[in-house]
């Protein structure tokens, strides 16, 4: 099935607000079997808008579009739909009185332009929204498209989200196919083309199957979908002797994920030092809801001084090992562990650039772990500008805690 | 000028992979006083690049494409449109020369298969990349299409950003009309719709010139462009007073860049403590080169043993104030300065959710900010998601802190 995104804002088109609403789409379908042949972002301008959806209607089974359901001038997507299309917009009852009940809520009258919402397309169906004032549109086989689904959905995230969950995705399901399972197995420590190798075997084994690698900077996941649940068991079964610890996680979760799981799952908790992270690896555990379960917090060991301050480090002990050594690390760790009470204890310095520090050159980094057992410590050059090697670090540093945690 | 963005890979489409290279980009554009009129994200699929190759030369005049470069069988972004376009491709020799002298700097010999990196179709020039293997493209009146500029630039964020800058803009620049000089106005702590009316008095006495309002999660930025950098002088100048203390920056940098401005002009230095934010807003002051000039660190005090052990909060005072409160939040701010010896300490409490925190509902956050002349504390209600809780609240506190920096 050919499906199409269209993100309809002109924000979209000029500034740093990221259209996270297709990715999340992207992921859902994924989730199904199905996926995106192609993403467009568009201003809201009427002839760029009509222009987009006379080609989606051309090229497109299902198409898929956010935003521009509002009540203002430039909300226009379901009425320019129905010119297009020659359809007639009649006022859904249903939609008006959820809008009225809506504001009713809030002690308030919806304002007269408000009720342009509650307008549906002849022969589409309104999406109800209980989270918002916009209804959606589920518009199958419209005028002289046979075959053909619009749909269309607000664009406030959080209205988004729930319309799919609850009306898109049940009426999406049967289309699905077969392929209605993922196993998705998230691998930390490998580069994609060592893991493509590596995995070339069991991949082949399973060649009939939908398989897919995707590389970021600081994980690598495998993916692959099938209809038979049991059959992906067998898979996994197959891939975990050959990628052993690198596999770092199983399902949604990410490392970050992984490493709260294990600590949650052992009743242990963490504090970190960071350096060069400068925050970095904190932040990325705590943007985690629920992770004040097992990560305690830490020190943001930015100048020797903090070092000395927050972590006790005798300023002697500094002199003689320089702020970016594995003597250090190791030192950091066992602080950050000792200080906070925690069962382990992560710390990471280096020098993420631009200059050279000392003697460290650019991409330096040295990880130590402080555990029940002891503390193991490494040293890596990681390549990269200033922000991949801060956040490749953090991810590596997390890596590393996580193979420790793993063998205790 | 109509110009369209072409990103191309397959992850774009299925992964939580966002593609920040358009964004970047559009911003980049902005500044030139142009802008994208749509982008499209496709996968590695050769009809799928195929068709939209040949859409986009019939309807846009700039057409910009990242990825597909490299050396892979899934790489053939320059094929296609060579193919497209009835071009041949052929060797160029100095972007071959690169890529023996990028492996041999790494002590290796480059794969056969990264050779085909160097072919560039016959008409267009070669973009050389200084930091990678794949060299981008300029064609310009490509064969059938006078008029029309398709730039080809790698997928790596790194090395788009550098072949652009060094590259592609100078080479723009005397498209974009006689606004060449752009003066940027970063404002903090407003929102967008109160900075429009603020603003159009002065906006419309300037009304002949190129005026674009930007908002993000944290920041809105004021751009005006002309050719004359004596009226943007002027405009400046009018706009100071309408902005007062709301103005966080000016030119290039953001408010990050801003409180680590102000503080290396006085010679201060800065110390944090974090708790709901949990690194980010260290992580958003390191990920500047030469934070740590003024910049010493803090402690991510995520649990109340947290803030006990690193900064001495007594378990008591906890108790009596709890983790979430202007009171906490007002001592560990002093308890950062205190313990790091720095000149400002900054602290930031709440709660993002996703559930309440005693009697905190989702989007609290207390800031404080403690000083040589006192303490001054504010609380406020946040509204969004986790993530975006965090941002803002991120971003409130460092513009809580520039006001104070500011006034001292």
């Amino acid at each position: 099935m050919r499906i199409e995104c269209i993100a309809i804002g002109t924000e979209l088109l000029t500034t740093r607000r990221l259209d996270t609403n297709s990715v999340w789409l992207g992921e859902r379908l994924a989730r199904l079997g199905l996926g995106f042949y192609r993403k467009t972002a568009v201003g809201d301008t009427r002839e760029d808008l009509a222009e987009l959806f006379r080609e989606a209607l051309g090229r497109s089974e299902l198409i898929l579009a956010t935003g521009g359901l509002g009540p203002t001038f430039d909300d226009f997507t379901k009425e320019l739909f129905a010119e297009i299309l020659g359809a007639e917009l009649v006022e859904d009852a249903p939609s008006r009185a959820d809008m009225v009940a809506f504001y009713a809520a809030r002690n308030r009258i919806p304002p007269q332009v408000n009720f342009k919402q509650a307008l549906i397309p002849v022969g589409a169906e309104p999406l109800r929204n209980p989270v918002g004032t916009a209804p959606g549109v589920w518009w199958e086989d419209p005028p002289g498209y046979p075959g053909v689904r619009i749909v269309l959905l607000p664009g406030v995230p959080r209205e988004m989200k729930r319309m799919w969950e609850e009306q898109v995705e049940p009426r999406l399901r049967p289309l699905a196919g077969n392929a209605r399972h993922t196993l998705r197995m998230v691998v930390a420590g490998v580069p994609e083309s060592s893991l493509d190798e590596r995995t070339r075997e069991v991949r082949e084994r399973h060649g009939h199957l939908d398989w897919t690698i995707l590389a970021s900077l600081t994980q690598v996941e495998l993916l692959v979908r099938s209809d038979d649940t049991a059959l992906l068991e067998t898979v996994l079964a197959d891939m975990k002797p050959v990628l052993g610890a690198d596999l770092a996680n199983i399902g949604d979760g990410n490392l970050e994920d992984a490493v709260l799981d294990q600590l949650q799952a052992r009743g242990q908790t963490l504090a970190v030092a960071e350096s060069m992270t400068g925050g970095l690896l904190s932040a990325r555990l705590t943007a985690i809801p629920g992770a004040s379960r097992s990560f305690l917090g830490g020190a943001t060991v930015y100048s020797p001084a903090a070092k000395a301050a927050l972590l006790g480090l005798p300023a002697a002990f500094l002199a003689e090992h320089g702020t970016v050594s594995e003597a250090t690390t190791i030192a950091l760790a066992e602080a950050a562990r000792t200080v906070l009470g925690a069962t382990w204890g992560l710390a990471v310095t280096g020098n993420a650039g631009p200059g050279a520090e000392g003697d460290a050159p650019v991409g330096t980094v040295f990880l130590a772990v402080a555990g029940p057992e002891g503390r193991v410590s490494i040293g890596r050059l990681i390549p990269g500008d200033r922000s991949d090697v801060q956040l490749r670090s953090a991810a590596a540093a997390l890596d590393f805690l996580r193979r420790q945690i793993d063998r205790s």
